[in-house]
């Protein structure tokens, strides 16, 4: 193990490495609210936090208090992160809408669990639509990102305060209760190499050489209105077109290409190599940012693969965004499990069994 | 103008229409906290609403607190409605979602402002996908009413009722600040004619001769909570089946369909009779669920136009409903305006032009 | 029994005793939230307010939401009551504040419990400063009664609500846990025996014949606030005049007072005959009203009496007041237990053969 | 002026002095929500605390969430503040009982505005009882500073600090919009002159050798909460013997005595000039803990003036305890002004004359 400001590789669970990650990443204010399965996200911050002066982490009244904390120390330039699950992200659509309408930069994590409702403490899949659609009132977007490991989970807490602060946008990362909790080795980049200065819009108090910094989400006028909606839609087309990201596995030669993100994708990945021990071709496309959706990527893969799979923890939410890229070109089906269940590799298998026989049949007749 | 007790015929304002349909449909609980452009359904409620004794009246601390409340009424079996608009609504996606879990009936109306943020007071349909693809967490849909008119969002308060409590789902009307303001002729149903009784679910006090009621959003054992989930996307399915509505004017024989719903609707319909003294043979899809979306009756539309525009005063949300349908067998262009401005009927004529000079010269080629 | 509508005799819980007297003085709204020892109120009302159309009750988000709902009703011209104990009521304290300088009459209960903190829930009179002395901001006086029989408790939810719509102040009824638990038998008034009309004051809506109707308690000019600061002493002052009600017994002929509210009065008053079975000759002075305090009672009684004994469910809060009243003129000794501990008569006693023994051997001396 | 770290003379606003004198007594945490007047403290804090690492500066939601994260950091051991004014501090009630009941130190400064209600915004001294008598439930005590200067303001900070955690109480320091306000000379103590070591029942998390540390307020059983009870009994028995302080001029050879804190001290010495001058012999008696109350020193005082004159900026509330403390031996009366209304010192004059000319003529008689 190198020394304590460098480089670290670890075996950490997701959430104290997520936790410990944001530290590194020269996080100034935390804000949060306990709530299962990533409460050990605050408690890593109250026991290490007080070694790195300067940086704020405060368990608020509720999530809704937390939220607008967010937005006042991001509204002053700081760095600043929210962790919750599905309850306690519902709580902030409000303040979510007002930061993207604001344009602050922030990170928000979402560690999955079973719902609707109080529902369950297992893992789940089922805010995609919340995350991606924008669960908030109004035309705005997240930047979402969905790690699929540990030491993906640690990369996108950089990469997420890069992007929101590159696009004073907040970026959320997608996670799930299981990636909260499992074990995996993490290289954890050294303190201080993500760079960070006050922004210049940033609301420090006034000095003589520059106008008064002005932060908020309200307009009366309809006309000032739509033209922050227009600036806003500038960023996100250039958001779609700069900053997608996935992962193909195995699709050039594939005639069933899996799709799926997170913790689906492995198990996705496990299902590949079971079908291909069958001999079906299978390849695996893996949506690393939910927002911007990699649609031109999977649009391509529609002239080469025969079907898609989509595999999710939910009720099928993605796979609307997979049919929107494929326009009708290719069948694509769903397959996933509900309120904190987890598919199983041969439950995935059987699904991509049932295709690869209808596909057969089909190119029979 | 008929008894007061009778069926009115009466020239009002949507919002105070809409309350009014309230007290007659047999409301028992309104729980609210003001916002623009709807506050006057809390204003008219506290007036009249002493006329009609057993009918609770209450502006909460907060949104959240009313939708709490909400769930409460709904709970011990009351007929119970909020309203609010975007900023508010967002307050309640943690509430709408546990109502949706634990299966509750209440009617929540939307009246749309600007957003996103704070936004602008004006009107806007810019909170279709929170409506529709669920703004809170986890895999459940609200009903979704789009009336286009004071007459028909008097008639949306009984139905939103009716299908609330068939189905023991939430139920939406996604109005706008324009419907909200505007005055109409309006005929009101007598009070009465929308039978109430308590449901046998209800947490009213255990007798001795019923096992105890209980309603909750909490289930640990995931196999639990996906039997719920199942049980949800089982209701979904019917309602998908069954309580589908739209309305087409001229679409057998247009060229290039609208599609467009609420009072963007009305601006079709007025873009569509401009086109046709032009020549261009236009249509109008109007869907009035917007969950269940009709999905089958414009992909069957898809066989006989040459084209779909929708029109939303957004950035473009319904679209995703209407491609999702159409499945690429069609070009499905979107025009629109945001942050509570209007597109007017011009602008509308004006993308059709374009979109009818496209298509004749695809012909041509 | 008598007739549902009528007086009834009936041996009743003293929380219930206090909800069913409160529907039959007439309440029209009643915010509250659960707490022990008193939650049996709210409960009470949930299941028997249905019978009296016309009634809210409501348990809000908090305690804070409540008595700001009890000022919203009040301002409007409501019969309107809030319950609590300790914890519930410190959260009340700038909402009484409000009320008190708004002049809104309602009537309050605090059903003691053994404080400071969380505390525990057993039975106490360590709120009475709090109540008497203006816990919260500003001059201003609570009207103070302090039942001592469920009976009691019954007459001071007429008599509160009386008191407080006379004056246009709020009304305390200061209970404790005991007498909230304890079943005694009660005549409860009938239904309409307590008239009440909307006062002129109320915040009803503006008619064409009277100008506005304003509730408020702020006065930005400090000579207005004064203004209001004056008409407020001037109340107190006539209600100090007017309204001071206290019980005694065998005073006249008494050597050794006891002083004792509520239930302590119910302890002095098996002390006091214990102690006359012993010869000494003991009196109780028993304050009903404890604001307005019968001081000028308790100043009468120092002329015959020659040492006063204060007994209190606390570490000793009344004896101030009656210090105050004595003044000096005759030793004022205090006897109490803390913490939800109940004095017993033996503990009194003995302490009053102690002053018994001091007495006689001053006399010798 | 010396160096950054060490003593300053300045001229400062009361606020600002305050929120300085707060960051050099080496305050860790600090948790407000803005009200005039003292709404200074927060933004010079924002402002100022940057330079000051470790140091947490936060706007609440509220003053209830405020006071409540006081009682968590106070709880894990910080050196923690919150400010306000009366509105707020009645919020802050049920938090301040709890934290006694815990027997938690922090300092909380009430900055008096007129009351009650929301009332004005001008300088009171209306919450005398709330902060002596115990403003929330149960049997508890805030240690209350008076300062009577911008001077004594800085110094009550350390002192408030240093009370606080020596007898593991809240302390409060009780001024008024004036001395906030006004601007005065002002020696700031060095920082780092006031040692601070984390106590070792705070809640830092278990290490292996000493058990579990546990701060609560809660005792189910009565017994143990009497207990409790009485231990906060002695140390308060303790702080009235070891802790009183006050300031007495010219009280050798009076014959008037004024009693006043705070600003009203002021007022009453420039009246004892002129009353001097006019031959009348005045001193001038002034509480500077207004809990523990200087009881001892002012009955000394009974036996060498002949009468008191208790002046204060409300409707008359120190004045029951200068007449608990005289016992009847002398008359005790009061002048005084409400409402954010400063009496002047020629009115105190004119009621000085009275009382002296009422004195000569009793003495004649």
């Amino acid at each position: 193990m190198t020394s304590g400001t460098g480089g670290d590789i670890r075996l950490m669970k997701g959430n104290e490495a997520l936790a410990e990650a944001a530290l590194r990443a020269g996080m100034q204010a935390y804000f949060g609210y306990p709530i299962t399965p990533q409460s050990e996200v605050l408690e890593y911050l109250a026991l290490h936090a007080p070694q790195h002066p300067g940086t704020v982490v405060l368990q608020a009244e509720s999530e809704i208090a937390a939220i607008n904390m967010v937005f006042g120390a991001a509204g002053a330039g700081a760095r600043a992160m929210i962790t919750s699950s599905g309850p306690g992200i519902s709580l902030m659509q409000e303040g979510l809408s007002y930061m993207a309408c604001a344009q602050l930069p922030a990170l928000v994590v979402n560690v999955q669990r079973g719902g609707p409702g109080l529902g369950t403490i297992q893992p789940s899949q089922g805010d995609y639509q919340q995350a991606v659609k924008g669960g908030g009132h109004g035309d705005y977007r997240l930047i979402v990102l969905a790690p699929a490991s540990v030491q993906e989970l640690v990369d996108h807490v950089f990469l997420g305060f890069q992007l929101a602060e590159r696009y004073r946008n907040p970026a959320m990362i997608l996670a799930d209760g299981a990636l909260g909790q499992m074990m995996e080795k993490v290289a954890l980049p050294p303190i201080g190499s993500l760079a960070h200065s006050t922004p210049p819009w940033a609301t420090t108090g006034k000095p003589k050489d520059r106008p008064r910094n002005v932060v908020l989400s309200v307009y009366i006028q309809s006309e000032r209105m739509e033209r922050q909606n227009l600036v806003l839609q500038e960023k996100y087309r250039a958001l779609r077109e700069t900053e997608v990201r996935c992962e193909q596995l195995g699709m050039e030669e594939a005639d069933i290409a899996l799709v799926a993100f997170g913790l689906s994708a492995r198990i996705c990945q496990k299902a590949m190599d079971l079908a291909r021990e069958k001999g079906i071709r299978v390849g695996l496309f893996r949506p690393i940012t939910l927002y911007p959706f990699p649609t031109a990527a999977l649009a391509r893969a529609a002239s080469t693969v025969q079907a898609f799979l989509t595999v999710e923890m939910n009720a099928g939410q993605m796979v609307e965004d997979v049919r929107l890229a494929v326009e009708g070109r290719r069948p694509v089906e769903f397959t996933g499990r509900m309120g904190g269940m987890i598919p199983s590799p041969d439950e995935v298998l059987a699904k991509i069994e049932e295709m690869a026989a209808r596909l057969r049949s089909r190119a029979r007749s």
